[in-house]
């Protein structure tokens, strides 16, 4: 069996956690490229850490020069922080990632693009949403997102970049740091763990789909080994819940460890997308993945994650 | 009558040659924004001109002080020179005009955003192409007018910019210099005045959409006036043409002069969408703009235009 070697650029944050192992399973040898001199979380083992940022071309350059596949899943910005400075967010993630396209082009590798399914399509026309729903982003996180889909999707018809994209939903589960601005379910969890009220932007809050990171990891791999090049996949559960609904969720496992919850109402940003749910009828017709763990069993898990690391 | 201040941020072109003169016709007051330090054309009386970039934000941020609208002609690139560097061209396109908007935003101004019919949609999954086909354009040129109609849209939902936005066809023409690496007609043309054959990618060449650059000018001013804000409105003729249509309309005009048309046919290139017609019927519902000038009467004007200027 042919072994390849796989570069994971951002592979040391959350989602690379549950991905590095999924495609160490696979039999690959994995290269993680991350921002800090030494990764936060232990690697597991076999793993080739390097130190340094996507957008140092040269560094990029040598790395494909010695792995077949590439998967891009660092940004510089999340869609919250986006909005303070929309001009950054293009500066800091369009030219290196074009550039990134380029050099992946030029030696023939493969490159797994990481989109967004929360932000490139804006207000849903109709729900769950198809990868043919118009796209009409209403984040400067989402705009660039869909910007590098059109870069990636020209440098295949141009240069034969060979890629496959992804459009995942929300992820959550177990390492999302809370209070970072993104990831709605660690930061209530967190919240009320801190006896806080849990922040709510409306009454009941946007509708997502929720992802179980390792549902979202395992779609990465499944679209990587078996989905069609140039293709653009969502990867979600398929399932809307509003924030009210995650609570709900919650209240019953708060009472288990006595906890209660609380929330506090605030007003509706005109920047939330109401409802975001993602139809992934694509990527399983064409790889057979599905999602596996159930949201009850996820949030129990990102529950005993977070007491262990808030120590409480 | 109230009446309207209006810059034309890249007006002392070819295009702006032939809008000016519409826009002052409605009782507008004209300011031209071009980077020379004098026009190259004389503009027409009552018409102030400036010097300076649209990458200056300072004087950009000035002259919307005392504007009420500006219709955003300029960009660095063409679609073919785009392909050399798409780094450039989106470095050089999309952080002024993102800052644009922010600076048109905050002041309460109306924009008339121009994009581009011709290649933002990429190869087309059915003929004529409206406005709400899927966009999958294949050159850097296409992609970043593409980013830039997002960011708009983006900020008229974030920032309340109001703006209506254009994807023009192939404009000819009166004015459109030839030898430049866009504008078949012209370029054509003058060919044939110098005694050189037209060079033709393929066996018929592309099929675009051509339209009389008067009347590109008039559906400017039609999407200004009475567009719908944050609307896109594509403006064709409907009509597509192969090169080898265009030379054959030319065929009679050279005999009258006696100078006889040669082609010399060179390889498909791969980044040339092969056909593009637009259909404006949108634009029509909603301004009751249509174009007015037979093709074989503007490609007349355009002979006699380029006779002169070559001295042929």
């Amino acid at each position: 069996m042919n072994i390849n070697t796989t570069l994971v650029i951002g592979g040391a944050g959350y989602i690379g956690a549950h991905l590095v192992p999924q495609l160490l399973a696979t039999g690959r040898q994995v290269t993680v490229l991350g921002r800090r001199t030494h990764p936060l979380h232990e690697l597991p083992p076999d793993t080739v850490y390097v130190a340094g940022d996507f957008s140092q071309r040269d560094l990029i350059g040598r790395l494909l020069d010695t792995h077949e596949e590439v998967i891009h899943l660092a940004y510089a910005t999340v869609p919250n922080t986006s909005f303070e400075n929309p001009l950054a967010d293009l500066l800091q993630n369009l030219p290196p990632t074009e550039e990134l396209f380029s050099e992946v082009a030029v030696r023939g590798r493969k490159l797994l693009l990481v989109s967004s399914g929360g932000t490139v399509y804006g207000e849903a026309n109709n729900l769950p949403i198809r990868e043919d729903h118009p796209t009409k982003p209403i984040s400067p996180y989402g705009v660039t997102k869909l910007t590098l889909e059109n870069y990636a999707y020209l440098y295949a018809v141009t240069h034969g970049l060979k890629y496959i994209c992804v459009r995942p939903g929300n992820a959550y589960g177990m390492g999302q740091q809370p209070f970072v601005g993104q990831g709605f379910v660690s930061t209530a969890i967190a919240s009320v763990l801190r006896r806080q009220p849990i922040k709510i932007f409306g009454q009941t809050g946007t509708v997502r789909d929720y992802i179980y990171v390792s549902d979202l990891a395992s779609g990465i791999v499944s679209a990587l080994d078996r989905g069609r090049l140039s293709e653009t996949y969502n990867i979600g559960s398929g399932i809307g819940r509003s924030n009210t609904d995650i609570i709900q969720a919650l209240i019953p496992l708060m009472q288990e460890i006595g906890v209660n919850v609380q929330m506090e109402h605030l007003p509706e940003r005109a920047f939330d997308v109401k409802s975001n749910i993602l139809d992934s009828t694509k990527l399983f017709e064409h790889t057979g993945w599905r999602p596996v763990h159930e949201f009850d069993e996820g949030l129990r898990c990102t529950l005993e994650w977070l007491r262990q690391l808030l120590n409480e």
